[in-house]
């Protein structure tokens, strides 16, 4: 008999590589795009770091801050409707008895048969609240201090991620040259990402290894065609 | 008596505003960073628009490609999930009953209360599957067609918003000249787009509004400054 909910076992790996995923997926892509257009444009390494570089921080802030507020958001939506359903089973009992007969009744289960279930629920108010969070409205309680760490991983993850792409432009004396060391070591960043993550979120990870191949690549191209067209 | 599930009522508005909040969101932030970032080292107006709209074009390809391959990602997922418990109602009939059980055991309600809840199930294995699909596995059915249609949103919304800070610099002389203008639209552009998202998803709009200002005004100083320390 399982004793935790599936739900869980689903999402397999934790917030934490979820949030590792959101950001180096992001981060490995879209300054490697974004290096190998300007590559496609301009001669200077400076212009094409500098231009990385802004993009790396603009996109962890942008990231990071967006999923911080996100989770304060979805944490005050959580305590809103858990205040709302504690008032509600006081309150309005028959309403709560009504909504619990008619989620049962999508499933094909008659009133009769629920009259149990509710006398337990009205026995433990407040694990009646407990069971129209999560079946009710589906939500699942927020962990405290969740949303300052997973701000804080997908930014530093962005950085990690951007990093890579970037770096032979550091070393090199073109554009055109850092290009193909850039490509070489992002695809290669990308296929191992891809593969990593499969394996963590249950997809075949040799498929995965090659579905963020083929978006990196054909992000980096779209941008270098671009850039090429317009310089 | 709600006629539908709360769920749909609180992800306010439909998946289409979800995606054009994702996709619009970081593209009037990012790439406006970028730009300002690039005004602060370089005079040409033509690196800054060659650089905004090759970040663009990989932005768009990156969370287009990605929301696609996440969303047929979910329904594979759904499709093997929804097979096993398929079978596991038919061969593995005790287990599936624990299973309720168990579920209900964890709000306090005992086993010979959910009795007849599960003689309506065995009598119904249709419904007693789509029952552990959406309370044991927490899993929605996804939307035929959902993958594309989500893609093609977020990358137009990533376009639409990416051309909003960079407009400017299709017309200025230098890029310095551009920059009052393009911080001038873009905050305006956050401010309406933040107060807008915060009326569909239930955020107060004034706070939604500034939030959005603020993250983007933050990347886009940060990449300011990050760019005129290294030029």
């Amino acid at each position: 008999m399982p004793t935790v909910p599936h739900l869980e076992q689903h999402f397999t790996g934790s917030a934490r590589v979820r949030d590792v995923v959101i950001g180096m997926s992001d981060g490995l892509t879209v300054p490697f795009a974004l290096a190998a257009g300007l590559s496609g444009a301009v001669e200077s390494t400076r212009i094409v770091v500098t231009a990385g570089l802004a993009e790396v921080a603009a996109g962890a802030i942008a990231m990071g801050l967006g999923g911080y507020l996100a989770a304060r958001g979805d944490r005050e939506h959580y305590d809103s409707e858990l205040a709302r359903e504690q008032r509600e089973v006081v309150d309005k009992i028959d309403f709560e008895v009504a909504e619990v007969e008619e989620i049962f009744g999508r499933y094909g289960v008659a009133r009769a048969a629920v009259a149990p279930v509710i006398a337990a629920f009205r026995a433990r108010p407040d694990a009646w609240v407990r069971f129209m969070m999560r079946f009710e409205l589906g939500l699942e309680e927020p962990d405290p201090g969740a949303a300052l760490r997973s701000a804080l991983t997908i930014a530093l993850s962005y950085i990690a991620g951007g990093l890579i792409p970037l770096s032979p432009y550091f070393f090199s004396a073109t554009a055109r040259d850092a290009l193909g060391a850039s490509v070489g070591v992002t695809l290669a960043a990308l296929l191992i990402f891809g593969y990593v993550k499969g394996r963590f979120t249950g997809t075949r990870p040799i498929r995965s290894g090659l579905q963020t191949v083929l978006i990196g690549g054909l992000a980096a191209a779209a941008a270098f065609l671009l850039a090429r067209l317009l310089s």
